[in-house]
């Protein structure tokens, strides 16, 4: 970056200085000037073919980088990105939404110009109903200290942020200096202390004391802490369907993923019936905890995300997740036997059945042996997110599922961004037909940047989840030939399978392949669902059902 | 439908009574029920790949008809077509948003429900941005009288209405009747009489009157109207990019489509030297008039809009446009002679030179010969909606384009809409491969439904409005052989043509083919642009580097 600071130069410094060195979007008319100043600074531009690929692909970039930017044209580019913005807010992701915009000497008289829906602050508008803090860089002379501000709330609620970028503020000098000083959040040490006080009296006399551990750890960080704490103190450790990877499966203290009646009789059993049961960052919805169907007595439970700390029905205010893991840590306070609580079962290793037709859950096993440390694994919407959670993923493995929002398309787009994010792993990807026929021409986006994700689209001819609900003929879609798209993009490999062997030496040969993405269309039966899928529809289907009035 | 009147039920009648035969969407567990009561009614489901996909769908079905529908679930639904529906609000056209929610009996204390964003009423907030009526059918007493006002508003004012439909209320029993009485907008007498009377007397003094002839008279049904004017009183007119084919391109009176400095130079004179010039629901815009390059005249205009009605500096309120067209009409002031104005050219039949490499303006020359009245022309945005307005459009011809939003991706699912709401025209689509890349995949929704678009893929590698304006790697796209996807939909015909008569004989091919679509890959030079565009960039490039302070 030259010396002068004008604004557009400023946000980009920024953006590196907080871990970005990737921007996905668009470009378009009012963003031009800035996509241009980016070619020459130090983050690369990812072009994808739509907003929305990009807004999915930044959201999975900053789960694993710790920030995200989608950076988009005005209102057209703006609001294509807001369900995948929405997604990043409710699960947590610190996503930068930047928009170019008419430039500021554009708007006087508030003429009709291009892509504006109403007024000039009707994507502002709907941005703030997702995101944390905004801001429109309309005055040099503040926006600076505008972008720290912006940026500081990303950072401490991890969670998504707007700046708009009017376009003839790009190259404006700004100040010389921001006059924003970010206030570190801080704990009340009076509180603090009251409060380990009754968490280590309650632990101590806890006959089987528990730790949920949600996806906020991930998000501040502190899964490291929640390591070091359990090294400490050995207490049984179960994560929810949204932190699925948040403590490795072969950990001694782990039980598996709680998932209420839908999941695993054991790790539910010793959830529900535990006598200190600790929430550590594991905000409570319905997907995580069930839907609806988990049995936890709040009168033993612990429960401390980032917006809420309860102890039974008392609140504790101003204490930080971090802080109530290190008071813990430092208490040094158990010493609890491990050998007897259940565990993941550990897969055995996949031998298929030549000839035999592939079943769900034996593309699960076999795609269970097939992962290895250097995979992240991006679960779409549906069976390939639920039969997922049966996997054991060896301990340093990333697990990436939009688990809670649930927006199908996410996870081609999002295994562009994690690969991006993390380079030493190797994308793969779980995605059904559905959700593909949404986001998956992405791949031409991983053939352009030279990446090699393995997509395994789960070709059950329709919409799977919905078939056990109600179905009918909305629950088709239209066939694909998946394994054929490679001719379209000029890259890649393409592989239909049928049954387990060949499934087997497809997952083998994509390992081999690595200059390019390879796409399995794994030929499944309409009607075949997970284990676990088949748990979670048939309480589903009674939702619905009642929605019915039947 | 039976006679039992739920609320699910009323809302499915009263969008049949309307016009409307298609809903277009993507299922989701909120909506199901929804979707299942609409497979035993008089709608047919139209499944999208994705939701963005329905709601431009959604809107060209809107445009034909008078009235469209998306109907998608709750958030993950509805936020993707945020984008679409803010186009169909910028663009007058009455889509009605219906999203599935979860249960009024589901909302007590404010659960994390999945696909929730924050709060209940997020996607509600983010809707209301861009809707003229909005309802949440929470309760089944007031349920049809809720659906019947904000289906009365799509109707009034031509623009989206969003209704939100929580599942528990699909089969709710509503009244018996529905309390609503619609107020049916009227001019008041005296203000219409004064303000015919000064249009009138400037008409009889004027030497050169002319009408520039908006895209409200297409929306409010007034194009006959307009006929019928100039059929008693003829007054050169011209149309605007937005209402290209509101008046038939051989009609005697018809100057062309006025552009301000970017279109031609004969309609441009005419224009902005009347010394009467009535804009006739022509909402003034800077793409419609020519991205602020339009030299009108305040004080010598007539300006008659849905929302705004001036005469020279002064205002009229609550005046109706169809009113006023009425008493012109009545009033039978002229008798112009037509014979000395400008009129777009007839094309020459077109003749290829074998071998010769295609270029842009040779592409829409040999589209134009191809026109004919069972033709639908949708232009997606870019050269392939600047080149199109250069067509001699034959009398009854539709053409569509988001020609003042600009949103690219509209054209090839904006197809599907169009042909469904007018099976006897067969859509011929103008889609550059930067927008194809957004949407083009819904040509699977097309394949299953019977549909035969004959699409036209402008494949010059990249965002060619985009070049002249500012270069760079991100106006490149990755390249795709797009006469292949045939292979991967196991459905139409794909070819691919580098010269004219590869070209002209594509045409003719894909017109001999009525069994399914054609999608032409036509090979362009990556700088080559129409006459038309380059018109236009000269001038946005001094946009985006004013922007850029240079």
């Amino acid at each position: 970056m030259a010396a002068e600071p004008t604004v557009g130069r400023y946000l980009i410094e920024r953006l590196h200085a907080l871990g970005a060195e990737h921007v996905f979007g668009v470009p378009g008319d009012y963003v031009l000037g800035f996509y241009d100043l980016l070619t020459r600074g130090p983050l690369q531009v990812i072009n994808t073919c739509d907003e929305q690929g990009a807004g999915f692909a930044a959201d999975a970039y900053a789960r694993i980088r710790g920030l995200g930017v989608v950076c988009i044209t005005y209102c057209v580019g703006g609001l294509k990105v807001a369900n995948a913005v929405a997604q990043a807010y409710a699960e947590r992701s610190p996503v930068v939404v930047i928009s170019g915009a008419p430039g500021v000497n554009e708007r006087v008289k508030n003429p009709l110009l291009h892509h504006k829906v109403r007024e000039f602050d009707t994507q502002l508008g709907v941005f703030q109903e997702f995101t944390v803090a905004s801001a429109v860089l309309s005055h040099s002379d503040t926006a600076f200290e505008e972008i720290d501000r912006v940026l500081a709330a990303a950072q401490r609620f991890k969670r998504p942020v707007y700046i708009e970028l009017p376009r003839d503020m790009v190259n404006a000098k700004g100040p010389s200096d921001s006059a924003f000083t970010a206030s570190e959040p801080q704990s009340d040490p009076d509180v603090l202390s009251e409060a380990l006080d009754e968490i280590i009296s309650r632990l101590r006399s806890a006959k089987q004391p528990a730790i949920l551990a949600g996806v906020e750890l991930h998000r501040f960080g502190l899964q490291d802490k929640l390591l070091e704490l359990l090294e400490r103190s050995p207490i049984p450790v179960a994560a929810t369907i949204l932190s699925k990877s948040v403590v490795g499966e072969s950990h001694p203290c782990y039980l598996g993923v709680y998932e209420g009646a839908m999941g695993h009789e054991g790790v539910r059993e010793y959830i529900e019936s535990s006598d200190c049961l600790m929430l550590l960052g594991a905000p409570m919805n319905d997907v995580d905890l069930g839907i609806n169907t988990a049995k936890i007595d709040p009168l033993h439970t612990i429960y401390v995300t980032a917006e809420r700390f309860t102890i039974g029905h008392h609140v504790f205010e101003d204490v930080l997740l971090a802080d109530v893991i290190q008071g813990l840590i430092d208490a040094g306070l158990l010493g609890g036997d491990m050998s007897d609580i259940p565990h993941p079962e550990r897969p055995h290793p996949f031998t298929s059945s030549p000839g035999r037709p592939l079943t769900t859950d034996r593309l699960f096993q076999c795609v269970n042996s097939f992962l290895d440390r250097e995979t992240v694994l991006i679960a779409d919407v549906g069976d390939a997110l639920f039969g997922s959670l049966d996997l054991y993923i060896a301990d340093a493995t990333e697990y990436l599922s939009p688990a809670y929002y649930l927006s199908l398309g996410f996870a081609v787009p999002g295994a562009i961004g994690a690969q991006l994010a993390s380079p030493r792993h190797r994308p793969l990807v779980l995605v059904g037909d559905g959700a593909f026929q949404m986001t998956g021409m992405e791949l031409a986006t991983a053939a352009r940047y030279g990446l090699n994700p393995i997509v395994v689209v789960l070709n059950n001819k329709g919409y799977g989840t919905e078939r056990p609900m109600l179905d009918g003929p909305f629950n088709d879609v239209h066939y694909w030939h998946y394994d054929r798209i490679p001719e379209v993009l000029g890259a890649g490999h393409g592989i239909r399978v049928e049954t387990e062997d060949q499934l087997d030496a497809a997952l083998q040969a994509a390992r081999a392949y690595t200059d390019g993405f390879t796409i399995i269309d794994a030929q499944l039966d309409q009607h075949d669902l997970s284990g676990a899928l088949q748990r979670l529809t048939a309480f589903l289907a009674s939702r619905v059902r009642e929605g019915q009035g039947r």
